[in-house]
């Protein structure tokens, strides 16, 4: 059942459409807010990787017979809403979420792809490969805090949020696409709970590498 | 003269700056403006494909010892001007851009390649290589004016504006950077009235080719 075509769909689907994505609000975000043309440039680089994974996931799609635009669709609704919900106010604010954002959306994808067919599973660990690209954003939003120490509360703040909706859209996504869910729960076994506590824990070293308190 | 390292670095420059911002603008008319997935899957690619573009000539401004963000600093202003005053309302008007924006600029960059040296001449013939990428928006556009034949008034003129603000950017450009500007001059040879016309009559022909009429 694991590799069953709906979960697979929907797993490819849903990462597609995650990284379209991404590369779209990166690029707004580093037109908008970054302080500098390098700044501008170095944002840009992370938003044309995600474009590189989108394209990958799209001909897998294709190349198993599922039509790319559809198995994207119904994960449209809630990764917009993610994003409309975290739409960064400022560059400090992009810069956080290029990182915990991408780093939540890469735990997501390693925990879904234990239990997939070899093929895509070499093809995820691919699209997973990259995380370093978003180290920048560590360095920068490290250096700000360390020149302005009182921006950590409210940087700690806007990750948490990101969290949250991030769980609230994933709920969304599990009630909708049972396969998926089925996925994931396959992959975590009987225990679930140390599924979440080592997404948790991911969580807590990013905001501690950028120098923030994770928060209860 | 025409090789100069100054005329050089501005039209790298200058080059290097339009596709870093063309990358980013096309990303965000895909996510504001695409009815469908794979209208914007459509748009990111022309904009990934900008991000490339980019890249090269970032890399090539480096290994000629001219650092990168100081080639492009003295045109962010007048192309963020340009975007600025050209942002599309909606999705024919962003095609519509995305394709004689894009024609614009590459007339530009091939009158002002003539004189460079031979590798940089090379270079920005590979830019303007893929210059076939932007068909599907004149596809797409003369569908839907097959459909909607009232709307071709509306996007003639907005395509008109498009050039009057490239020529009233261009001269701020020009007076600002003499090299760059002799560049071209001297690409023209004696006779910049015949550039003039080549230009015209190449975006009349983009304008026919989506359906629309150039106008006088």
């Amino acid at each position: 059942m694991s590799d069953s075509p709906a979960g697979v769909g929907d797993l490819l689907g849903v990462l597609a459409y995650a990284e379209l994505t991404a590369f779209l609000r990166l690029a707004e975000d580093a037109t908008r807010h970054a302080p500098s043309l390098a700044d501008r440039a170095a944002l840009g680089d992370l938003a044309a990787t995600e474009y590189a994974h989108f394209r990958l996931l799209h001909d897998r799609l294709a190349s198993l017979g599922i039509d790319p635009e559809e198995a994207m669709a119904p994960f449209v609704g809630p990764l917009d809403d993610w994003h409309t919900q975290t739409t960064p106010g400022d560059w400090l604010e992009a810069l956080v979420k290029a990182y915990v954002g991408t780093g939540i959306a890469l735990d997501f994808y390693r925990e879904a792809a234990v239990h997939v067919d070899a093929e895509t599973r070499r093809l995820v660990e691919e699209v997973l490969v990259d995380e370093g690209r978003s180290q920048f954003a560590v360095e920068r939003v490290g250096a700000a805090l360390k020149e302005d120490p009182t921006q950590s509360g409210r940087l700690a703040l806007w990750a948490r949020r990101m969290v949250g909706e991030a769980l609230s859209q994933g709920q969304h996504v599990a009630a909708a696409r049972p396969e998926l869910a089925k996925l994931l729960v396959e992959a975590a076994g009987e225990d679930i709970t140390r599924m979440f506590a080592r997404l948790t824990e991911a969580h807590g070293e990013r905001m501690a590498a950028m120098g923030l308190t994770p928060g209860p």
